[in-house]
């Protein structure tokens, strides 16, 4: 199976999964429901759940059920795409080639949508069936702490938020970068490790490999941000030029910023030396993120 | 020792476990712990955690840590509480006596601080000590399911919010209200149980108890809405009406709103009746709530 066929199949299995553990939009709210569920299918490349999938895989075999944990990731980093697009954010119109959530159905029933989706993670880390308690709750704190303020995911948002137009150093965006993007790449590789029942040393290497293509897919996507059309993007491009954002290509140039991309790739498949051909969706999904076009 | 002193005393723990739990206004970044703090400590009368406690001395002798566990509660109270406090949902300048966390920190900050308490909530609980994996998992269940969408807090909003203008139907009312503070108060009884080990007896008791002062607590709300002063309530007041809210007062009046908050609370008492004096608190609890001025 090329990595092509492999992704349209996982991203199957994750829209199917998805489709069962977001009430149907006929369930009273119908309108909340109806948000969630226009941004969760939306067309996301859904590249949070396939690294769950494939980092589980590199530890054991298909193990059962993983794609209801890679659905929690996905609607973590769909909440924050909602609330991040809201005019008191990003003010952002478009997003996945389409109108924002709150575009479509409002401020308030976005502002919900996105609480929803958060919430809604932890019901169904909570639900897993087939994992014992102990590694639900495990999976439940790498969620937290990854999505939060310290190191996390809203830590990050803020700093990004508070840097704009300040003199972009190299300790700043990399704090930033480290835990905006960052650390939900990271804990979806962890994830996936944690559902299969990783020992310290393959948690230890996955957890490198996530840092490492964590950082290159946030290079990427700042290069991306300068280069690339809107209507290629699905969402606006050179925004962040536009809002003096602290990235990438300002701080160190693009072909500087390109070749620490390919260092991040690199380091990321030496992190991974230590499994066999297990971890070969793992090595193609790294080189995906940086020779990624949109 | 009385239901004041009592109440003074457990504030001042479940106060200092709220301290110990969210990270110091020193931690980067420092405009977002600043925030979360503002609103957490705005002088809440912290009934939910006092109800997690109360439930849990119901069920067992003051279980160790469980003033953590009523934390949870209080974060998800004081997130809803911002974001329904923003401008696209009641646009409210008021809350607790002092400007709304929208006022102080923008309304950028005030919706990731909302969404920083949400995700706090379950990274404490994932984190309680000396609480089984088992006991862990099952709280976290009870907070998402009883914040989400069906049947929970924010299923209860949304339909709060397109009730607006509705014609006010006994049906539609307790629908929402059930839902939107019932949800919750229901949880923080439910909680405190579980957290203390209740049998499935205790537990059935229990929820009846949390349904009942949960309906009470909202007629009663709705009542002081038309009755009180904001300066008495130290948020807006009045505003139910100005909204054309579906409220107990607009369905059944004043007078029969006031006869059905008592019937709840005598209803509250008699779930009790398999306790013995250490449900004293919950049945203290119960009177104050339907005796309350703010």
């Amino acid at each position: 199976m090329t990595l092509h066929e492999y992704m349209a199949m996982q991203q199957k299995t994750v829209d199917a999964a998805l489709n069962r553990w977001v009430p149907p939009e006929s369930t009273n709210p119908e309108t909340i429901h109806r948000a969630m569920r226009y941004s969760l299918f939306a067309g996301g490349k859904r590249i949070r759940p396939l690294l769950v999938i494939s980092a589980a895989d590199a530890v054991s075999d298909a193990p059962v059920g993983v794609e209801s944990a890679a659905c929690a990731l996905e609607m973590i980093h769909t909440y924050s795409l909602i609330h991040d697009d809201l005019p008191a954010l990003d003010n952002d119109d478009l997003r996945r080639g389409r109108p924002t959530c709150h575009k479509v159905f409002g401020e308030a029933m976005a502002i919900l949508a996105g609480d929803s989706l958060l919430t809604l993670a932890f019901e169904v880390l909570a639900k897993l069936e087939g994992v014992s308690a102990d590694r639900r709750i495990e999976l439940v704190r790498e969620l937290a702490v990854a999505s939060g303020t310290v190191g996390g995911m809203i830590g990050g948002q803020v700093n990004d938020i508070e840097g704009e137009g300040k003199h972009p150093t190299a300790e700043l965006l990399e704090s930033i970068h480290r835990a905006k993007t960052g650390a939900l790449l990271r804990a979806s590789v962890r994830m996936g490790a944690i559902y299969a029942g990783a020992d310290a040393a393959q948690l230890a290497a996955l957890t490198k490999f996530g840092e490492h293509i964590g950082l290159a897919f946030q290079i990427v996507d700042d290069i991306l941000d300068v280069e690339e059309s809107s209507e290629a993007l699905g969402k606006t491009a050179g925004k962040d030029a536009a809002q003096h954002k602290i990235t990438f290509p300002a701080v160190y140039g693009i072909e500087q910023s390109r070749k620490m991309a390919e260092d991040e790739r690199v380091a990321a498949h030496l992190a991974l030396n230590i499994f066999d051909d297990r971890a070969t969706r793992l090595r193609e999904l790294a080189d995906l993120v940086v020779k990624r076009k949109s």
